[in-house]
């Protein structure tokens, strides 16, 4: 398969009419094999058209056929498992277990949202019936599904070349919703895209999608994207990357003329508040908190930015042992020398703030022969200054933590009220001491869209009671999730139906419901059919 | 109640700092009495900054306590609903019976969002069990619940003084939801809202609701509601009204630092595709179709903008027949003769399109004079021209429908493809005819968010099923409802407890599930207790 990494592939078709670049190893510091080709804006154009046709085609299609589909996908990226993750090794610099991880996960959340879409558990289904005798005037029947929004662009991320790019979570779950989808791929992993998406081009085929139901776009300047996104046809974003892009995406498909929902990932300081006890039980927290940095370079979006604990006789030892711990895990180099570059201009930046006292690491602009071992940075600033100063509220992506020193509880909770929004909020210790800091813990949860107890923020668990997602920045909508079945409600929308006869109502509505499907029938909940 | 009529009202304070402007009768065409006072920059700040801080309080009641609020304000309106008919009357021009209609409307909406809250049915309860034995990491406790996104700024419509104005279902479902609320007045029936906001004070008071939870603002220019929606307490706004009004709130709140939805429900043209059959049976269709038109001077946001048919040998009755039953109907006056003018104005500018043809009207803007009976106006084109005429694709607010005639039915599902999206469509015919153009329905369905057979488009259920709104232009997310219990979902947001200790749970995602609410454990829908 790696011989048909290079054009664009737009529906079944492959098309290389634009500039062709190279994607880099960042370990080896030198360019790879594979060439690929920019779309321009005719293939944009292309690919947003046959989108849009395939898609009222992909949307009449049962839960069922779009599950085979999914699946099939998952299939198929097995497969071609050993050159996925060969190349993805190639590109990211990631270690092969972590390939292999991240694999597995893509084909789970594929399989998963099939498994959800088959059995139709997303439909959000509600019927009220008609009653003719009522007075003034007669009720109308009425029933209400979830249909798809149009067809999606969706952005590779930089950091999950697998699991939030080209087959990850925002196409598996948009292809569940019976949208479309047209696939911006990762610059910077273009050709492990690539395999990907002849995965799921040849799954497309095997189960008889339409032919544009996904095609597969390299770029690598912003301005595909922005043409992309300014595509009449398109009707919806989803991006996983930093404030700044998907701020900027945002922005665009706001001014559009008909404006499209964009859901935007992006940064996240992930608090992690550190107890009295819990410091004080220092040999059981130091460790996890250091890996939970450590991990993947410190380039996941849920990585642990702020670590907040009181100043009191066992703080200094608390810090001393994580930043022994942080020394002593894996050196690794980063995704790409560009993102050790920000890494090092926007550590500098925040590491000269008044008030930080570095723990670990340097405080000027490390060179760049330092990438492949990568740089873990502990430091350190009280409560009043971090709160004062909007500039150290900014992620620094990376092993980076800031701990922040807290003088008692007004400090807690000042500090909690500053801060912006975010993915995560953890709090280590016993539950006494959650008791006392209820009032705390409550405002926390309205910044964050996760509150973790006695856990790091690293790991996102798959399932339908995540929320990956949460007040902005850290996401443009908190009302959506980007992880879990629930991330198919991004792009669904309700339609009413009105005194519609059954022969003309999608089959999930009829008075009879088989198999028993869970639906709200007269505002109560029920797996019955009407009578 | 009625001369406590004038300042605003910020928490339970009242304050009168800005300049004072009157409302106008309609109908009389001279000023009412009342004087009211806009707010300044201040005192804006402080009813956003109060809702901010009401907000923490109120969004920790149980939806029991929200319900007795709602309710309390559904009684406290009753109690002074003669005061309340009486000045809606005066203000809008509209009949006493329509007003009553409007009152029962509204709380009967209250109540029914009352009693949604109050079994906690808008939670969206999802469990995931920890299972501490799974490989190769444990897997975590996840319970997911909805909370209250944050203070709401909610804007009066023109159109509906009570159902969608100051206790209207943008601020009866903000309620809800369990956030605060700041309404900005519409100008047109301040003294109106301005009762209607002492009910909810006083029910506010008599159930014990922290200060700030409703507070309510005077204005006469746009610069009032913008500084609202800019102010950084704010977390969303609800808005029925133009497209330009929507549209300028939207992109205010998209271009904030951090931007809040917006759920804008605005222009609609809400298509009505008469088949053969309803055009051969012309006595069913032609007075309904005449009284959906001329409901209220045709100021619904339902109202029936186009009339689709196929011209054969018996359009050209039915044409003639429902020009006749439209001067038939009853005359009335517009909501303010501002209004008069701008549908003079767009009514002209459409009429003087190429290939327009006037059959009930006058194709000149008509003078002020007329405004107190109104104008109905019927007009006729091609669908060919229609297509491509963007011009011909603007909604006329008043008594004005476009007849579309149809030469096959290429024309049908080339019309329906160019139509921007609609808050409804609707088809009339036999369903022998409903198979036959399956196609085209299906393609209508993908352009509106209700589709309604063999009925108009005005007379909107308030139920679990009713979907009350649609593509944009319709509204600014096709994603919501502005009517029904649904409607609570626009101001809340999912939030994960992950490995949470249940004495910090909110109750409902207790292991034990009393009262049984059905709840979402590990993918299954059940009602039953975790053991």
């Amino acid at each position: 398969m790696i011989d048909q990494i290079g054009p664009n592939y737009i529906g079944f078709q492959t098309s290389q009419l634009g500039n062709s670049f190279s994607t880099y190893n960042p370990k080896e510091l030198k360019d790879n094999q594979y060439r690929l080709y920019t779309a321009t804006e005719d293939e944009i154009n292309n690919a947003a058209e046959l989108a849009e046709k395939a898609f009222y085609a992909y949307a009449e299609l049962s839960g069922f056929r779009r599950a085979a589909f999914l699946e099939a996908i998952a299939t198929e990226m097995e497969a071609i498992k050993e050159d996925i993750i060969k190349v993805y090794c190639s590109e990211s610099g990631l270690p092969e277990g972590r390939a292999n991880g991240e694999l597995g996960r893509t084909c789970f959340q594929l399989r998963s949202y099939a498994n959800h879409v088959r059995k139709e558990e997303h439909l959000n289904l509600k019927i009220d019936t008609a009653d003719e005798e009522r007075q003034p005037m007669p009720k109308p029947d009425l029933r209400k599904l979830s249909i798809p929004i149009g067809p999606i662009a969706v952005f590779g991320s930089s950091n999950f070349p697998l699991a939030y790019s080209t087959a990850g979570g925002d196409t598996a779950s948009a292809l569940a919703a019976g949208c479309t989808v047209v696939l911006k791929a990762h610059p910077m992993h273009a050709a492990t895209s690539s395999l990907v998406a002849l995965a799921i081009l040849k799954a497309a085929k095997l189960t008889e999608m339409p032919e544009g139901v996904f095609s597969h776009l390299n770029s690598n300047t912003h301005q595909e994207g922005q043409l992309l996104v300014s595509h009449p046809a398109i009707k919806g974003v989803g991006f996983t990357g930093s404030l700044k892009g998907g701020r900027a995406l945002f922005d665009l498909a706001s001014k559009r003329k008909t404006p499209i929902p964009v859901f935007a990932e992006m940064g996240s300081m992930n608090p992690v508040i550190i107890l009295p006890k819990a410091v004080e039980n220092k040999v059981k927290w130091t460790t996890s908190i250091a890996a939970s940095m450590a991990l993947a370079a410190g380039q996941f979006c849920t990585n642990p930015g702020l670590l907040i604990l009181f100043k009191d006789e066992n703080s200094d030892a608390f810090i001393s042992d994580l930043t022994k711990s942080l020394a002593e895990t894996v050196d690794s180099c980063m995704l790409h020398p560009s993102i050790f570059e920000n890494f090092q201009k926007n550590k500098a930046k925040l590491l000269n703030q008044k008030g930080v006292q570095l723990l670990s690491g340097t405080s000027t602009a490390n060179t760049l022969e330092n990438h492949i071992n990568g740089e873990k940075v502990l430091a350190k600033v009280s409560a009043k200054t971090f709160i004062k100063n909007p500039e150290l509220h900014e992620e620094v992506f990376g092993v980076f933590s800031l701990i922040i020193e807290l003088e008692d509880t007004e400090d807690l909770f000042n500090l909690i009220c500053s801060l912006e929004g975010q993915l995560t909020g953890s709090i280590l210790g016993e539950e006494f001491e959650f008791k006392a800091f209820e009032r705390e813990i409550k405002m926390l949860a309205h910044k964050v869209g996760r509150i973790i107890f006695n856990g790091v923020p690293t790991g996102v668990e798959v399932c339908e009671s995540m929320l990956h997602g949460g007040p902005y920045p850290s996401t443009t909508d908190p009302r959506y999730t980007a992880v879990g079945v629930d991330s198919i409600q991004r792009w669904l929308r309700p339609l009413s139906y009105q005194n519609c006869p059954e022969s003309l109502l999608p089959e999930a509505l009829y008075n009879e419901n088989n198999p028993m499907k869970m639906r709200r029938v007269n505002s109560k909940f029920n797996n019955e059919s009407i009578v």
